[in-house]
């Protein structure tokens, strides 16, 4: 891979900044010891005919490499990691994935459910009944992922890219004590976000924030 | 892959039958031509230490082949497309893995999320509330999916595996008329419908429900 360039949001509110998933791309990169730039687009452009050509849902991140884009934090971290023995060791390669989708598909719907419900709509009146049932969800499966973690210093024994995944994952609750309920996992994010790799990303992501901030914000 | 055994539930209410996720695997196993058996467990048994030693977290499906056990619809369809040029041509690989996660995590959201409000929770106040949005959101999703798919048969030209993901995640919200809205859409979804291997997989997925009926039910 070479002339590297992540795509991500100019500038998001602080509630989100931290969060927003090209943190996973340059996370990976940062793991891979390889050099990117950063290209940023603001919240009107995503939908702009333009950014649609690169993106067709006009989300981020994005990921150019050498004329071509790819799309999707999973499937670009995966891109990187098939690169990278220490981000997807050959013996662990199904395993890897397999962690990667258990992050996505099984991990993060219950978690981003509860950041939607607190941080994008929690001042309607609909949340304060809906909350409860969704935390006992969030709780069901932070409890079966503490459980997996008892014992694992990572997901996998060693760190891969399934561990960035899930870690970006569990920070989608990072406004409330659900994960410090749980010591195996509590250690598990302390851990992951104790890497170099990871401070490198977040300071990335926020020199372009701290560039953009909007005059008024 | 030998040996393979698909592992689901052995009954779902009807308004869940041919949504269960290990309808993905049965599909993918069709289309692949590779021979597997069934193993059914029931809602109680998902939580049984047994099962967790299978699934860490108590859901289906799983995969057994040679005595390995593989977790993640995303990633167990994967696993049989590496073994399959017609899922997974050689050429295509990064973009076919690059729809899968799109499938998963960029579309499967609002569509589950608007199953959640309507099958799971239709009784309760909080969802008058909150469903004119999360329909605005799951229409904003499938808006850009039919902009992509106009003038394409499937997501990448040729049928992949990652029309296995993106077709079962279409039906999610079989209960609306909102995929009908957009007629590319709608028109990808019927082809995706009429795969000879998908109507194999529905079938033995409803062959199990159908011995395994409660009796009360």
């Amino acid at each position: 891979m070479k002339n590297i360039a992540v795509w991500g949001f100019s500038w998001v509110p602080p509630f989100a900044q931290g969060l927003v998933r090209d943190l996973r791309v340059r996370w990976a990169l940062e793991e891979a010891g390889l050099a990117y730039e950063s290209r940023w687009i603001d919240a009107d452009e995503r939908n702009s005919e333009g950014y649609r050509r690169k993106h067709p849902f006009g989300v981020v991140p994005a990921l150019d490499t050498d004329g071509e884009t790819l799309i999707e934090s999973g499937a670009i971290v995966h891109a990187i990691a098939e690169q990278c023995e220490v981000l997807m060791p050959q013996d662990l390669r199904t395993e890897t994935l397999a962690w990667m989708f258990a992050a996505l598909n099984t991990v993060e719907p219950p978690l981003w459910n509860l950041f939607v419900i607190d941080r994008l709509h929690g001042d309607e009146a609909w949340t304060r009944l809906r909350r409860p049932g969704a935390v006992d969800e969030a709780k069901a499966r932070l409890a079966a992922l503490s459980a997996w973690l008892e014992g694992r210093e990572y997901l996998l024994g060693r760190f891969t890219a399934a561990d960035i995944l899930m870690a970006t994952v569990l920070r989608f609750v990072r406004h409330t004590d659900l994960v410090a309920e749980f010591t195996p996992l509590d250690d598990y994010l302390k851990r992951c976000e104790a890497r170099p790799a990871l401070q490198a990303a977040l300071r990335d992501q926020a020199a372009g924030y701290l560039r953009n901030t909007p005059v008024a914000a």
